[in-house]
């Protein structure tokens, strides 16, 4: 912190400009030996691929009831999510998922097994939701969260959901409780969630 | 091309020293309402996230043989391999194994199920292995591969496998076929495989 603070901070976005490595103007072509464009330094060298990020949550389950989150953070604001997040470096899907239940509900849970693998190609991820069990029902939501609450199955607000990956975990679970089993469930969505 | 091209090209490294979006010498910060440390430019204001990768491929089979492609890459060159690769930007798991097929070894596959998950921590990536008939056995492996070839079960070069998740999703098909069942199996892949 020895430069002014900017008045605020944004994710990088996908398109870069400049080298990471060596700080030069950056230039689209084709590496040797690739088939595509690439964001290229000319000066150093460096190749900046880009790659699809993994987003890892639970499906909290206490007492036949699911663990949501009022999300407090862009996209979908004051939508209503199962706990999920960026998978951070490091760490496994297992682990960031635990990471993100803890972070964004405050609940302590047992996790289960992975339950659903969701490609989003539009979103440039890949989601994984796990089963789990709450332990302590105590609730602790924190900043991203504007409350986490409880809700029976049949209470599900599904026409306040805050993406179709969520729907269609929770879809899923549903209808396995009634069959009692839970196998893994991979699949595509191709669409953006309707604007609410 | 409108400056001298370096001598070589290198994947870009996960430390990073300047903005993508402005240039300006990057800064280690935790940002406001995060928890960790990230590459954080002070100058525009942009945050650096970096995520694990995803690499996508398939057990291909033709007639009960599997087809492995020898590595004419770092790292673990000259050892056999499952076909599989990094994800692309505005692909599917499965679009990406298909694509890395052909790459790879040059074949047209019928894709089947999702069939290994596999998380890697320590190489901060997580592997995807879908199940693939080989439609046509004819091979024409990309530069990525010395060569391409078929291997009966019992002649899996297993002292010559290239990666962990490879062995393992071999190990878990090599045992499935027995049983004629092919659930997704998702596990971690804790440590590296031996140096050869």
């Amino acid at each position: 912190m020895n430069s002014p603070t900017p008045s605020f901070y944004f994710p990088a976005p996908r398109e870069q400009r400049f080298c990471t490595q060596c700080g030069a103007p950056l230039t689209q072509r084709i590496p040797p030996d690739d088939n595509r464009l690439r964001d290229v330094c000319e000066h150093c060298g460096a190749v900046h691929y880009q790659n699809p990020r993994n987003v890892v949550g639970v499906v909290p389950i206490w007492q036949d009831k699911v663990l949501l989150c009022r999300r407090a953070i862009e996209p979908r604001y004051d939508t209503w999510t199962l706990p999920a997040g960026f998978m951070e470096l490091g760490e496994t899907t297992a682990q960031g998922a635990i990471r993100e239940t803890d972070e964004e509900a405050g609940v302590e849970i047992a996790l289960g097994a992975l339950y659903t693998v969701i490609d989003v190609p539009h979103a440039e991820q890949v989601h994984f939701f796990y089963l789990a069990q709450v332990l302590d029902p105590t609730l602790n939501p924190g900043p991203e969260s504007l409350e986490a609450a409880y809700f029976s199955l049949d209470d599900i607000p599904w026409q306040e959901l805050s993406f179709r990956t969520v729907s269609t975990t929770l879809q899923h679970y549903c209808r396995d409780v009634e069959m009692g089993e839970f196998p893994v469930r991979h699949y595509d969505v191709a669409r953006p969630f309707p604007k609410a």
